[in-house]
């Protein structure tokens, strides 16, 4: 499994193809990637009309593109770039929705360092503009999906920064952050939890 | 010139570095691309906590990525996808903000094929929500760039679905946009007009 620069994980092609199947299988949640059920659950807030939300492209510096006569560019040499950004961002309710999306495997506590100074750093930026910003964290064992605000990540960076502990214990994202109900579609329903949040 | 699905131009890295150069000599604005303008200019709103404005990364379908022992993983195929969405969005004073950017050689219009059917379905289902939406339309033999709301490019996109003219005149142009100054520090300073017509 390659990992991208910021700690998220690479899947091939061949994994995509499997995971797509699963989703359709009666078996539910289990199995999908966070991602793919954030995918899926944009999608449906874009069908029904209730948010534009979407996922930022990976972003890659490209080094080299052939050309073959009468067929599409070829980008032949190119590199994963550190995103500058949280990874997920659009419009809802006329106000500007940002976030960023991690899961861990630990039953007991969240990992910092899931977390990248650029995005910590554009969290604080767009809190600053009025922004709603906060993360979504799954416990991948537990099958638990939290809404997690950004002023309380950042207060945990900031203990981490001051020489405190790395990461944030189950109890404290039980205590702060808000367990997102799963369903079958949408599969991570966050935008109920959005509305009692910050509306 | 390769261009995007998006009808972007792609420039190599040895293109680019030579715009950089052009950037930093005393000769003003022309010969700058719309984009590192915009990259500039967005970059100049970050660092003066005016807005978050980034560019979206180019989408990418990746298909084979090496792994070499001890250096950073290569993507050796991969093809250019046609974006979902515009190319710029994010906040400023709490409000989502959303807009393509496109230049044209011509003198005394501006061709519509520069926009594709799902930008346009992107800015209808933005404008839904609340965002405020525009087009910033570069006229580059002209040295003019304008602010241009969603709701009249839409107007005019209806126009050329219903059979009319595949272009907005630079007269419409004129009437309904509105002419960015350009500057040096920051260079397109299109904040400005989004304060006078949206706040």
């Amino acid at each position: 499994m390659f990992k991208y620069p910021n700690g998220r994980a690479y899947e091939k092609k061949e994994n995509e193809r499997i995971l797509h199947t699963r989703a359709s299988d009666t078996y539910g949640n289990r199995g999908m990637t966070l991602e793919a059920d954030l995918n899926e659950t944009n999608a449906y807030y874009l069908a029904q009309g209730i948010a534009v939300i979407h996922k930022k492209p990976t972003p890659v510096q490209i080094v080299r593109v052939d050309y073959p006569k009468r067929s599409a560019a070829v980008i032949k040499e190119a590199y994963f770039k550190q995103p500058s950004t949280t990874d997920y961002n659009g419009v809802y309710r006329g106000k500007y929705i940002d976030f960023e999306a991690k899961e861990t495997r630990n039953r007991t506590s969240f990992p910092l360092q899931n977390f990248h100074e650029h995005q910590i750093e554009h969290m604080k930026q767009v809190l600053a503009h009025g922004a709603i910003c906060f993360v979504i964290l799954r416990f991948t064992t537990l099958d638990e999906t939290y809404l997690f605000d950004a002023h309380h990540l950042l207060e945990y960076w900031e203990r981490k920064q001051q020489g405190g502990r790395k990461s944030m214990t189950k109890a404290e994202i039980e205590r702060h952050g808000h367990l997102i109900p799963l369903g079958y579609h949408p599969r991570i329903d966050y935008i109920q939890i959005v509305d009692k949040l910050y509306f």
